[in-house]
């Protein structure tokens, strides 16, 4: 039996990215594609249990079949895993995304939102970004590194709880070095709201910030990618802060 | 100067929760009130940049300002923190959450990812959630729990990057035993969908899920909530599986 991948994304069923990602898959095996209908970037982990979702079809044919999903990212593997797979999917593939999902960015994002959701379910997964937010961002020079990466998690699998989140850079020359295994940098956005006035005269506040970065050790993924690496951060499940647990137990109790 | 708490929830601003953590927050500063218009429940850390939110004042005094907000959670915390607090909030709260936040539940929690994007802001931040998701629920038995918490955060605050995930049980006696520290447990909700037809012959699908916990071990924050003791699980922005970057480095690179 072929292995089966399954195939999502947060910038919807019409991006780019989704597309090289499915081509790339196809070497590997059977693919089941499930994306949002819209671009879903910024849901993060969020779900739907308060509403329906709506499943349609695009396509179905036994190696590659491809569908479009009203929900969210962790919505279409939730739903797809279990309805519109044939078997148990060997891999989850999330993106490639139109942008960074390095750093602080990996708490913001519906891409690695259905990579962490697959490994919750017991499943291998890995998210996929590449920086550049272009609709028509060039994702040929990556598609050797997807490849490779694709290859070993077929092969070698990955540990449980654990998603691969992959962000490849767009160096100013073009070449790639190679690939990093990193932690995730610490960094945060420096948000600002520009308080604007619509026509009826009411305030609305409208979202921008500034990505900052003050950490500067080299094993982080923000310092692979501005050397020109792809970075690789394995990303857990489990949120507990275990080297803070001594601390609060000494503070809080 | 007194303390200012900023508070916030994902149950929205006309859930009971939100009131009494209100309540109990005043008694130890002035406070900022903004919450979600309605319900946003399982929106975890997701929040909106592709359109503009909109603010509502519901009540505007030196001691207590309350606002409602059409974006998520995070949303809340990023645009109040900047916008509608007279100064740096001490401490941000998030909840009383109609239902549990612990283990892995943690990861799709609105109220969840409102502590951690203060966390990231570099703000104290706590999430308290109630074992009870009734909008009836009786949160009178955990004040005395919150109060000294909150108490404990503003006197001793919190390390960088962690927030404080707190729920309490609702015991058959009624009696709850303390506090203990813990790690997330790992858990999983087993996913099923309802195939539905609606009333034009199309189908729709609806989430419903069983929560399934194998970790037996007792400094878990399941084992401390089914023992009658509040937990309260340091949660950290930092997703980096550092146990496992050693097998990944030998695997993937």
């Amino acid at each position: 039996m072929k292995p089966l991948l399954l195939i999502t994304n947060d910038d919807g069923l019409q991006a780019a990215g989704i597309r090289v990602l499915t081509r790339v898959a196809r070497q590997f095996g059977d693919v089941v594609v499930m994306a949002p209908e819209r671009n879903a970037s910024g849901l993060a982990h969020s779900f739907t249990s308060s509403r329906p979702i709506r499943i349609y079809p695009v396509s179905e044919q036994p190696e590659c079949s491809i569908y479009m999903c009203d929900g969210t990212p962790v919505d279409c593997v939730k739903v797809c895993s279990e309805y519109f797979c044939p078997r148990k999917p060997d891999l989850v593939l999330s993106g490639i995304n139109h942008g960074s999902n390095s750093s602080i960015n990996v708490l913001y994002s519906g891409t690695m939102g259905a990579a962490l959701e697959a490994a919750v379910s017991g499943l291998n997964a890995i998210g996929f970004s590449l920086l550049d937010f272009s609709p028509y961002a060039d994702f040929e020079p990556s598609v050797p590194f997807i490849e490779k990466i694709i290859k070993t998690a077929l092969e070698k699998g990955l540990p449980e709880n654990t998603a691969l989140n992959v962000n490849i850079p767009v160096p100013a020359d073009g070449i790639i070095k190679g690939v990093k295994i990193c932690r995730q940098s610490k960094a945060r956005w420096l948000d600002s709201y520009e308080k604007r006035t619509d026509p009826h005269g009411r305030p609305y506040y409208w979202l921008s910030g500034r990505f900052e970065c003050e950490d500067k050790e080299n094993d982080t993924d923000q310092w692979a990618l501005e050397n020109g690496y792809v970075s690789i951060v394995p990303t857990t499940t489990d949120f507990s802060a275990y080297s803070k647990l001594d601390i609060i137990k000494q503070l809080y109790v």
